[in-house]
Formats: C-alpha cells, structure tokens, sequence
C-alpha cells in the first residue's frame, strides 16, 4: 500500500462480502485486525460462495441476507465505522432481460441503505463500488471522470442512480461516502462459471478445463485492474478525508486487445487454445468498442496505482483457480 | 403551431392525464380529433382533478390508476399510436421525505411502463416529460443538454434515470421515444394549493386571496414556459421522426429575478403584495441558484419557440384562476 492506514479494531461491514472483492477485501481487514462483518445473499449467479473465505473463516462474520431487505438492514449498519458498499446485480444481459430485479438491487436498496444510514448511523463511512459502464460508448480515451454519462444498458442506468444517490447523501446529509469506478476487475475468487459478469471468467475456466474459448471481436482495447490493486483503492477511498464526495475512475495499464489477453492468458496457463469470431447481434446492440480509463485523479489525491502488471496478475489467478476449479464451477 | 401537425383520428394515452399539462394537452388534442386516453392516479398531492377536463370529460375517456399498477398498465397502453408520458412525482421537498416513494413512481414505474411497451405495443410513439432539476446548479448559463449532470435531490436522480431508460429503449428496442426537459412550466390548471412543485403556484393563490406572499431570496434568475408553449412542444416531439432518441430542454425568455416575476404578477393581477426574505436554511441545501436554458437546440431541429410572453402567459392564468380558485384550494 502507497502509505500506512489503520483499520485495526474498527467496525467494517462488506456487502456482498462472500464475493470476489468483497472476499478478498475481508481478507485484507482481518489481517489489520478490523472486525468485519459480511452480508450476502448467496444469490446463485451473482459470485458470492462461502468457499471465497476459507481460512478466515472464523476471523469474519457472516450474514446470508439481501440488500434488498430492508427489516436486516438495520441491524446491520448501527454501530459500523465503515462500509463497504459491493453487493450488486452486475451483469449486463441479466439487466436487460429482467430489469426490475436489476433496479431493486443497484437502485432501490442503495437508497434504503442510505436512509438507513442517515436515521441510524450518520457518521458511517461508505465507499460505493459502481462501474465503468455509466460511460456507454466513450466520446473519447482514456476516459476521465469528466466524460459524458451515457449508459448503455439497464444496469448502467441502475448503476447511475445509486451512486448518485451516495454522493446526494454525503452532499446533503453529511453521510461521508466515496464513489470508485471499476472497470474490468480480475483475480483470484472471480466469478468463473459462464459470462455473466465478464467474459474474462469463462474464458479462465475453458482455458483450465482444456476447452477452445471464443474471443468476440478482438481488437476492442480494455483495462484490467487486479483485485488486490482494486482493494488497495477501496481502503485508501474508506482512510481519506479528500475522498469524501467524489467519484474516482480505477484501471489498468497497458490498455490492451481482447486478442493480446487471450494469447497472454493461454501463455500465462502453459495450456487451453481460443478463436476469434464476430460480435454476435444481440450483444452489439450494447457494445461500448475501445475503453480504458483515465484514473489521474485517484493517483494524483488519493495516491492510488494499479501495482500487479497484467502477466503476473493472470498467473496469480491460473495459480489459484487450477487446484480450486471445482469450487467455482 | 409552427407547422400544421394531423393527430386527427390517433390513439392517445397521457399519464398524469388530469393533472395541469395533461389535461391541458388533452384539451388541444380533442380538438384536433384524437381520441384520447388520460390515466391518472388523483393522489391528492400531486395535481389532477376532474374539474381541470370540465367541458371536454364528454370527449375524453377516464381511467383512475396508478402507473405502479402494473396490472392496469397492459390494457392502456396496447394499441395506442401515442403515449405522452406525464406521470410524476414533482415535488423536490417530498423527494427527499419520501424517497422510495419517488423512486417507485419516477423510476420503477417508468421502466414498468417501457417494458410494457416493447412487449404489447413496440410502435407506440412516447414523449416524456423530464426535467432541469437534473442539471443541479449550473456549470454555466445558459444550460444547453451538453451541460453535466447533477442532480441534487433525490426526484433529479430518479427522473435522470426515468429519461435514462427512455433513451435506451429508444436505441436498442427501437420503442420511438423523446425526452422533453422541462423547466418552470406554469398556467391556468396549475397546482396553486401549496409550493409543493412549484413556488409560482402559491404566489397565485396568494395574491388571490389578498394575503401577502413570500419571495425567498430574490435576485435568482429563471426562466419560465407557459402552459400552452409546453403543449406545442409535446405535440412537435410526438410528430417529429427527427426527434426520436433525442433530448431537448424547453425554456422561456427572457429570464427574470424572483423578485421581477413577483412584480410582474402583482401588477397583473391589480392585488396582492409580496415580502423578500432570506432564503430559508433546509432549502438551501438543494437550491440550485440561477438558472435558465438554452433551448435553440428544439428551436433548430423542430421549429419550437415560446409564443406567449410572460406578462400575457400570468394575465391569463390569473384570469383562469379568478372565478375557478375554491377549485384548487
């Protein structure tokens, strides 16, 4: 980590904290000696396992609950020196298939644990993890914080509300929260059983399972940010005074080809084989092409940097997902 | 109207039917020969009442529902050419006592509402009212729809994602939809009981009854679209292919202070009286200061400019609202 911070004895709530960065992120508190406690609702396609914390197992609370419930909610936030705002729907195409229950999750429970805050525990310190995806199509690269909001699907529209919601409260009521935007997250503990979440998963387990994965398209140039990187943003966001109200963009460089992933990936694992083919129709439709971020304003206020270069984050992964396969699958 | 436009013989359905631009539409759509359809829920709070159709409720078919219901939502909206879609909680002050209240209506419902759409009647033709409350304070003036975002308040989020998923339906659905950006719409019909939506309402009420009104602050700039000039603006939307998947504030000229209008509407009226106080503290959280648009963008691309000027726009409405006050009390 760029500079000391200490979380030792303070209260932290994770929610969606059985997922892959709400895991690994409860990894990182126990061992500063926060005390934590992790709210999930084990919902099926949404990445969160019990196996995501093995070993600290005992050093964490756990709590199978949704976001969406507003009766748990409560008991939850009092008393809470930090939260960890994670659970989300985060797939594209689920949004669009059935885009009330992608609005219940990432619009509706965000405002009622904001108001929940706001009656029980004001002085709670939240950091949202919202997404890339509120961009759309980006205008122009590297696409900084200033870039127009044009979301391209549901769930970036639901995105959109609940993190405007978090930056309302903080202005308005004085409930001190930070919004980072990830973009292409992976690692250890990702979500790998099909491409709901991102095609990184899938083409992950094909490459471990030995099967031809399909690259759709590219050339489209994405960013990728380590999750142990994307932890290190979300602490540094949680221990800043600086961060309150603002909206950061995370992300990885070099911006690299769908191809040059693949090939690296299929390097990295000394196994597995792809093939390029077009976009199917029916996800071009929502498509956004080239992305990658401008994240100098987190580097330049909160001192943030991506640390774990491409290959070496990759082969941490294959490390981790070869012996552990069965768990996610 | 700038150009002559046939809704002669259409299918038309305006949500928030009854209420001070629905049923004002409703008025100029019979008499063009449309046959029109206005759903409108009649909470007490936000508007509609009969007597805004008196003399046209023999041309008209009512229906009373909610656009949260959405059981009724299926028989409304199936064969239809046009929805203008009106329906909405507008009180900035409710917004944020009642959030998910406003979230349901603004946003949950909406998005009912388009999927309904695209499952029974993918060729209807929507108009959607939003509004300049989800620009915040501006960055600049006039405010142009390049302008940033940023709503404060919790009725600006969710309206912002009301228009979102307009847009989105537009582009990847192909359910032909404009949003229209409305600001400080005002008129006979309009809600005058409280300032729940708008100030201007109140100030009427006041003069009226011969009871001093309060300006708060004074010398802010706004800008202001009678009644009529808003109709024309829906009507051009619907009718125009070139709008479709577009955005376009509305307006008025030129902008005058609080304290101008307040002047104005005295001397229009031939009673009343106004007192200038400070700006109240729990207001001026979400006050956005100054602010009037630039609207040449919907004067370029489909002909609209605001006709009645605003000394003529209040004369009339405190014409109307003379003999017609115990009706809106």
């Amino acid at each position: 980590m760029p500079r000391d911070m200490d979380f030792h004895g303070r209260k932290v709530l994770i929610t969606g904290g059985l997922g892959f960065i709400g895991s690994t992120l409860a990894r990182r508190l126990v061992d500063m000696g926060a005390t934590v406690v992790l709210v999930d609702s084990l919902v099926p396609e949404y990445g969160g396992c019990l196996f995501n914390i093995a070993g600290i197992e005992d050093r964490v609370t756990v709590n199978i609950s949704d976001v969406r419930d507003v009766h748990s909610l409560p008991h939850f936030l009092r008393g809470q020196d930090f939260l960890f705002n994670l659970a989300g729907q985060t797939s594209h195409m689920d949004s669009m298939a059935d885009p009330q229950t992608d609005l219940e999750i990432n619009c509706a429970a965000q405002l009622s644990i904001l108001e929940c805050c706001r009656k029980l525990n004001p002085g709670i310190r939240i950091v949202f993890a919202s997404t890339r995806q509120l961009y759309g199509r980006p205008d122009y690269l590297p696409v900084d914080e200033r870039h127009p909001i044009h979301p391209v699907d549901v769930n970036g529209i639901n995105k959109l509300a609940g993190e405007c919601y978090h930056r309302l409260y903080s202005d308005v009521y004085g409930i001190r929260s930070t919004v980072l935007r990830l973009t292409n997250t992976y690692g250890p503990r990702m979500r790998i059983r099909d491409a709901r979440q991102t095609f990184v998963g899938i083409w992950i387990r094909r490459v471990l399972e030995g099967v031809p994965f399909e690259v759709w398209g590219g050339s489209q140039l994405r960013d990728f940010t380590y999750v142990d990187d994307c932890v290190d943003a979300l602490l540094l966001a949680a221990d800043s005074d600086a961060a309150v109200g603002k909206v950061y963009n995370l992300g990885g460089t070099p911006a690299v080809s769908l191809t040059a992933l693949a090939e690296e990936l299929v390097m990295v694992a000394g196994m597995g084989s792809f093939t390029v083919r077009d976009f199917p129709a029916e996800r071009k439709a929502i498509d956004i092409g080239d992305y990658y971020s401008d994240f100098s304003l987190i580097r330049d206020e909160l001192g943030w940097q991506p640390r774990v270069p491409l290959r070496d984050g990759l082969r941490k992964t294959v490390e981790y997902f070869k012996p552990n396969l069965p768990q996610y699958l």
